[in-house]
């Protein structure tokens, strides 16, 4: 079907057609293009630009790109890497997190001189490109970003895995960009806790860059997402990184900075995060360290307002909900964990949150013998503590706690 | 002289002997006795403790020890080993800096039941008696505590002994408590560039603890103080480090934090110098390191109002003058440095800005020519650099700037 006889039929495949079409006509995080669609709808803003009954600034905006069409085979070559569009009128499309950019871009001055320039600029995405199979509003409804330098140490790298696993254990969502260094530990750090993660990319989802994590990538559209705005095929531009970077900071409640260099891009991802009134956390690390330097300037800066974590816990205090995710209080109150044997407390640490595991793997990670396993899985499914989801044993949901419930958001 | 004859005569000789006489009778940081010795002044008060015509509270203090005198034979132990007394009624007493104790002892209640107990009481010593060449008030007119735990890492050791360094070459006085670890690296930080620093002891200054530092402190009393409210041959007692703590708090502009385990006395330390208006610093660390957690704890409480330092810049910021003791601006104003050869430049990096040294000792440090040395010396006299002392060269006041003129004290 032609582009115009698909948006004729006016249905959901026309509004998806129509944005597939708007994702390659302009480059993302452009203010006014964003307002175009918003004010007359996708459709009829496809239809103008490609009559030539567009605002001039639109027109000068989309050039030569008005008469092309490759919409179709975008959502064809989508389909092929097992990617999907989702687009705003889909259930899927995490609007209550990107409510801060909708605010944002509201704030934007109407005269193009005087808007943020469009790397910086608060814009929501037009569409968004996904590869994996979880639910993209679910999986941020709980996520943190994860970011530093790629230029990091293996100190940032260790910290950078351990606040992903941790993380991940605790049902958090660790999104971050895909890239050498720290985002690369932070995600690994997720996948290692069975959890899943997701990587906001700049680049086409069925060419992730860099190239060297092509498995890394392959392993999160497993079982977390691949996002991008850039539809199939488009290349990792150098700036579209910097456009990128406010979707990571719209898409989560804060953003951990691991590793900065001095003068780095911290302090830009921080502005970002906080001007979206999400949390900006910031990890210390040796003052002899250059990789350290940009997260103690963030951490000096009192504008930056920026909080010292040093811990999953005190990540989880910052955007967990009041009353709900407090980091560890000094006296644990009584629970049924208490008065477990040494092996069941062992069997349930190990016990997965979301995908269910088999005995011999709890064993393993538990550091114990199988029929030990075996012989206190029963009392601890008995006492709730434990389920079987039909494949394998994970947490109950009571255990779980905060993880298995879905909470408002913060901010 | 008898204690009764030497106070029938009145002069400085009795206001000497009654202090010393004093500060044996009852611990130091007693809010009552202290406040009674203000009132009646300090030869009226012993009279009358010696003449059971006290109050009984204070009769209670002393107990009887007022019938007992040291006092003569403190001073006199004092003497043999170099020290002296220095008392209130002294030019050298460090009134300035004590005055926030004195403003801060005034807010106690007058009810003893109500008091802050005698460990964390915020009360000024009735004399200090110190050991060393230096002047005590301007040893401390601009100077840093710089503390921290015995059971440092190498990282803590390295950070406090660089920021000893530094300050000490910005003619700083490093202060702290002579202890093992963060105060011994600071301290001998500080000798390492030639600076003077000041121990403030828990025990007699005969007699500093710990034993093997023995070499440390016979350094520190070298050219700088060692400094004890206990009279000599008084014993290390563990409440004394407590004591003692609100006087390195005291005596300086701001307290550097440079190590610290999990709920140690750090944030006490910090607690007590934010209630003095003095500056609370803080090193970070790993959050791997154990020896750091105490540190991220004070950064994460906002109550603390503790500032993260990463070098002594930083920490000279934080406690210097508005507008004398900035950190270096990314770009520097012209200077009669501007334009000198590199030898030159190097040599007069090489130049202390206390102690003359030998050209021998500049073409060491500078890694250069004594010839060298040499030929550039008299440039840089001409240019109001370096001066000769008489016995060695060091930088000329204008160009050790911050470090050459007496500021007033902030807070």
């Amino acid at each position: 079907m032609t582009l115009d006889e698909d948006l004729a039929d006016g249905g959901p495949a026309a509004l998806r057609r129509a944005r597939a079409w708007l994702s390659r006509a302009v480059e993302p995080g452009t203010i006014d293009f964003w307002r175009f669609v918003d004010s007359v709808g996708p459709v009829m803003a496809v239809r103008r630009i490609r009559s030539g009954q567009a605002p001039d600034r639109i027109r000068a905006l989309v050039g030569a790109r008005a008469e092309q069409d490759e919409s179709l085979a975008d959502l064809r070559r989508a389909e092929r890497c097992g990617a999907r569009l989702v687009v705003p009128e889909d259930d899927e499309w995490p609007a209550l997190a990107l409510h801060a950019l909708t605010l944002a871009v509201s704030e934007e001055p109407q005269d193009h001189a005087n808007q943020s320039d469009r790397t910086l600029a608060p814009v929501p995405p037009l569409a968004l490109w996904v590869r994996g199979p979880a639910r993209l509003d679910e999986l941020v409804d709980r996520s943190v970003a994860v970011v530093g330098s790629r230029a990091s140490t293996a100190y940032g790298e260790h910290v950078a895995g351990e606040l992903g696993h941790q993380l991940g254990e605790r049902s958090w969502t660790v999104v971050s960009g895909g890239a050498y260094g720290i985002d690369a530990a932070a995600h690994r750090g997720a996948l290692a806790a069975d959890a899943s993660t997701l990587a906001v990319l700049a680049c086409g989802v069925d060419r992730p860059y860099p190239a060297a994590h092509g498995a890394l990538f392959h392993r999160i559209a497993e079982t977390g997402l691949l996002v991008s705005e850039w539809p199939p095929g488009c290349a990792p531009l150098r700036h579209r990184f910097l456009v990128r970077n406010r979707l990571i900071a719209g898409l989560t409640r804060g953003t951990v900075v691991v590793e900065a260099a001095a003068r780095s891009g911290a302090q830009a991802t921080a502005q970002r995060a906080r001007r979206l009134g999400r949390q900006v956390m910031v990890v210390p690390g040796p003052v002899t360290s250059a990789m350290s330097v940009g997260c103690h300037e963030l951490l000096r800066d009192a504008e930056a307002g920026a909080t010292l974590v040093a811990s999953a816990a005190h990540v989880i205090e910052a955007v967990g909900g009041i009353g709900s995710d407090l980091a560890d209080p000094p006296e644990r109150p009584s629970s049924p964990r208490d008065g477990l044997s040494d092996v069941a407390t062992r069997v349930l640490d190990a016990c997965p949150v979301r995908t269910g595991v088999s005995p011999e793997r709890l064993a393993t990670v538990a550091g114990c013998d199988v029929l030990d396993v075996l012989r206190v899985l029963p009392a601890l499914e008995l006492a709730d503590l434990v389920e079987w989801t039909g494949t394998g044993w994970r947490l109950a949901p009571a255990e779980g706690g905060t993880g298995s419930e879905r909470r408002p958001r913060a901010g």
